[in-house]
């Protein structure tokens, strides 16, 4: 109880008001603070070290699936976006525009990247000759910026960080199936590396990107039951190669637009995993991400041979590839309980002088808050073990909440009930953009995702036959 | 010479035309490509592997130096800049500015960063509160612009590639050492991971980065005998400190400014990789950081078991590591030949029938263009000795042929011999700015760094009394 207290006073009540839940714990724990322009953020040590984690997960199974990094410009003249007209209706209100530089106003206005599709569908048109060019499949890691009038951070900022896969085919039957292939890569690595059961599937015409035959996504639920859309795969069809003369030779010698695709996922990754997996002590993170995995907290410090043990026990798990961090700071270890659990870092030991003694160290898990002996021998052997449970754990836990909080309506009424009840509600939708209007107008709840292979009687909201299921939820 | 003839028709030749050899090899070999918007730059999938490579060495250092990577808003306003007079006076010239974003004018200007000192002293002056603080070593890896007039790919283009590292201190010494530990790595890496020597000493007052009390910089022999400057760690006393408030509260409780340092290196190293060690034949590229270490030709690849003998190498190699590729397209060997030799790529092993057969494969180095037969046995052994052979001799060879180019010089009909000659030039100076600026307007060559502890009777330029021996050289 004491120690609840001494949290209460750090962050807010992660029930009875999230968001300043998020605020306090994001800069609370330093993954994060506010940038000197609005709406910009500084993603301070603590917060990118999760950042490289996924970079270096996800940029290994993009690169086992045959795509190249490349670097394009961040600064596309605006002419390149009127090109396609969907994307530029979509993207142009939120572009941040260069009129002068060296000191001379510019020819033609530039804007900051807000995606690269234009840019890069100018260079594959050079690049790509013959069918022999293709697949062409490229990515890069940048920056992108999309001016939004209400910001937070890691979920909606005027620049972030991110990943965008460009790829090229001479089919349309292979470009849908990369289309596919990548969404299941990044249903793996959600599930697999965040711990962070996805819905995947295709979003409707009203919510799909600007320029695209088809959007997929990958929807997760938040602990206060909103979805957040996490990352997503566009097929475009011939829309960008037509605007962007990506033409090629077919083996039959003819001139053929190629097929492409994009997709990607942000920084807003961390505001998932955050959502996801926060608790009213904090930060909870999945071990395969997190910064620090294990934390070795000294007891009774000044006693002879602990703080020896200590780091004898720290080089052991270091060696062994573990991210563990000994804290031997002059803090009680009360005080350091509470920071590092607040840091989320997946497992404490805890060893002192009677520990040392008996040949024991003793684990504190952050996810189950469970404690637990442990024999010193083999040490690695069981952080490892440990570290695995709490990953698995994580994931199943969080499906459970999510699972918990699929509810199905019929009706507006239902539909207004569930999302207030902080849940994703499927119901059967005619298929008219009337009908997806009104839902987010009554409701504030939009349709995140198509229920591929389930059927409804009766659109919930006209009444009319229902040709779909949609999941409706609040989202970020 | 037939190999030679066909190889002239692709790219320049490095003797009479080095910028046109330059601009072919970085175009044939698909290192980069030119932007849309003049002065920028697309780095292709084989120029950005390279990219990858020299980010993974350089960032094990650094984070073996304590320093944590971050990540800084790309927009900085206007008014920073004004708070170091220097600064603001040495790259408001280049700035390129942000005016208007999402759909309407700014109140204030914002300029994309051409470096960051302003926007991460701002940072630290929030998050440095005591000496407890310190010292803070943040680094990001992030994309920056100076609007140039003349640009070449990787050498200076409007934007870059690089990383910033940036420290604060408690005292001026732990910062100069921190400078000079900085010069160090750089310096290691430069040898170890490029096969690149350099000059690393102390910039002149004119030359210094623009608010440092002090810049340090690597100078390298390009292979015409010009310098390009490769990296700098500056020192920057209290400068960014009081212009930015980064305070902290002493061990005795008083406010003092703190002492900062930055330094960094850009992708213009990618340039410097291409110019020291490329030859008639294109490309040759250091083990270390060559995106592809060694290629396998076959050799009459229909003759059955020839290419399984091939594959099975391949697989043996990349389990051991080595980044491999076997060209089994349908191409020619002698075309595969001069391609992969355009490309650098260390090493090729050609395998036919009669190499199975005997036990053998045939090695082909790009560095010495010599050949030898080597046991199948072991492969991937004998492939990382000779890796290891490749990248110690491009080191020698780049040493040796910059150590047969430094000359000295009395006066400025010397320096101008000297500098035509393709040479570094050390010649005394008498430390006054004018003598310095005489040399740039008459000669085009420029002081490129101290040369410590030599000494000169007089000044090359006035015959006054020489306080310091320069290096001068033309420079990119």
């Amino acid at each position: 109880m004491a120690k609840e207290n001494q949290f209460v006073e750090q962050i807010a009540d992660i029930e009875s008001d999230f968001p300043q839940w998020y605020t306090d714990v994001v800069l609370k724990t330093k993954l994060v603070d506010y940038g000197p322009v609005k709406g910009t953020m500084v993603i301070r040590p603590y917060g990118y070290a999760i950042w490289e984690n996924i970079q270096k997960e996800l940029d290994a199974r993009f690169k086992q699936q045959g795509v190249q990094n490349a670097y394009f410009p961040l600064l596309i003249p605006m002419s390149f976006f009127t090109k396609e007209a969907e994307h530029v209706e979509g993207f142009a209100p939120e572009v941040a525009v260069v009129t002068h530089a060296g000191g001379e106003e510019l020819a033609e206005p530039l804007a900051i990247r807000p995606t690269s599709e234009t840019i890069i569908g100018t260079m594959m048109g050079k690049w790509v000759q013959s069918y022999r060019d293709l697949p062409m499949k490229v990515n890069q890691w940048c920056n992108v910026m999309r001016w939004e009038k209400t910001t937070r951070p890691f979920l909606r900022t005027s620049e972030f960080l991110w990943q965008e896969g460009h790829t090229a085919h001479s089919t349309a039957e292979e470009a849908q199936t990369e289309t596919l292939a990548m969404l299941e890569i990044y249903k793996q690595f959600m599930e697999n590396c965040l711990a962070i059961p996805v819905l995947t599937g295709r979003k409707t015409e009203k919510e799909k990107f600007a320029g695209a035959v088809a959007t997929y996504t990958m929807e997760a639920m938040m602990h206060d039951g909103k979805s957040l859309q996490s990352g997503t795969s566009h097929y475009m069809g011939q829309n960008f190669a037509k605007a962007f003369e990506i033409d090629f030779l077919g083996q039959e010698g003819v001139l053929e637009h190629a097929y492409t695709t994009s997709w990607g996922v942000s920084t807003r990754l961390i505001g998932a995993v955050i959502m996801t997996h926060g608790d009213a002590r904090g930060l909870v993170l999945p071990p395969v991400v997190a910064p620090t995995q294990v934390v070795i907290v000294p007891i009774a410090a000044r006693k002879p041979g602990v703080n020896e043990a200590c780091e004898e026990l720290r080089a052991e798990l270091a060696a062994a590839g573990v991210r563990v961090v000994l804290d031997n700071s002059d803090n009680s270890p009360g005080w350091k309980f509470n920071e590092w659990e607040m840091k989320g870092v997946p497992l404490r030991i805890e060893m002192g002088p009677r520990d040392i003694e008996a040949g024991k160290m003793l684990f504190a898990r952050r996810d189950t808050l469970e404690k637990s002996e442990v024999s010193r021998e083999n040490a690695a052997a069981s952080v490892q073990a440990i570290l695995a449970q709490i990953q698995g754990n994580m994931l199943e836990k969080a499906r459970a909440h999510r699972d918990s909080r699929i509810v199905y309506a019929d009706d507006m009424a239902g539909i207004l009930a569930g999302v207030e009840g902080g849940n994703f509600v499927k119901a059967g939708w005619c298929g008219c953009r009337d009908c997806e209007d009104k839902i987010k107008a009554e409701t504030a709840a939009t349709a995140r995702v198509f229920a591929e292979g389930e059927s409804a009687e009766k659109c919930a909201v006209c009444g009319k036959e229902a040709k779909h299921v949609i999941i409706y939820a609040r989202a970020y």
